[in-house]
């Protein structure tokens, strides 16, 4: 054990949100969830450019694990699927974007220390 | 279709750098690559805290990708493996970046803006 055991690990980075399509999923609800409402199940497709059974199949995931909650109802009889995140859901995703930042900071800063140097950096 | 399509879809989000582990092993080679010479496997395996086994599985991922390369060599008799990202690797970590930079971006600005608001959003 020394002082980098771990360094790159972000152990921050939770599998259930990293996922691309579960974060596209996330990040969608995030941002569109304004009062509460939740976004329909058809609009979050078009948002993640996913197909009925992938987003259906994620949802289930991101469900299970008290990220996502869904809620069914009607206009003009016509049945409605309603997704927003939980709580915990948005909590969740904020401290994985602390660790996102993390890893982006990683990055910048090797950029930076090889900027200008020869080696295999492609400028 | 309409401006919203595909907003979240995060299409730079490479996965074969996106995943847990083989993020972690990315950042960790492009952030000790001084040289030219790559990282060694223990040292590599202590950055990312992951076991032998994982981290052959994830480097041979990344080989068969054209991500990574690895090298052996050997010190007083002694076998070792060196791995470093390809050139390629290094531009694909890269444009990876750029695509995590646009998810913390539109997480940030989701943040902004429900702050100070009644909602979900814990403060």
């Amino acid at each position: 054990m020394n002082d980098k055991t771990g360094k790159f690990a972000y152990e921050g980075i939770d599998r259930v949100i990293h996922e691309k399509a579960r974060l596209s999923i996330v990040a969608s609800l995030a941002s569109h969830a304004e009062g509460g409402g939740g976004v329909l199940f058809g609009d979050l497709k078009e948002l993640c450019s996913l197909t009925d059974g992938n987003l259906s199949r994620h949802l289930t995931v991101l469900q299970e694990a008290g990220v996502v909650e869904v809620k069914k109802s009607f206009k003009n009889n016509r049945p409605q699927t309603w997704c927003r995140l939980t709580v915990s859901g948005r909590k969740r995703f904020t401290e994985y974007v602390t660790e996102l930042e993390n890893v982006v900071a990683d990055a910048l800063k090797m950029q930076k220390e090889r900027s200008g140097k020869v080696g295999w950096f492609p400028v």
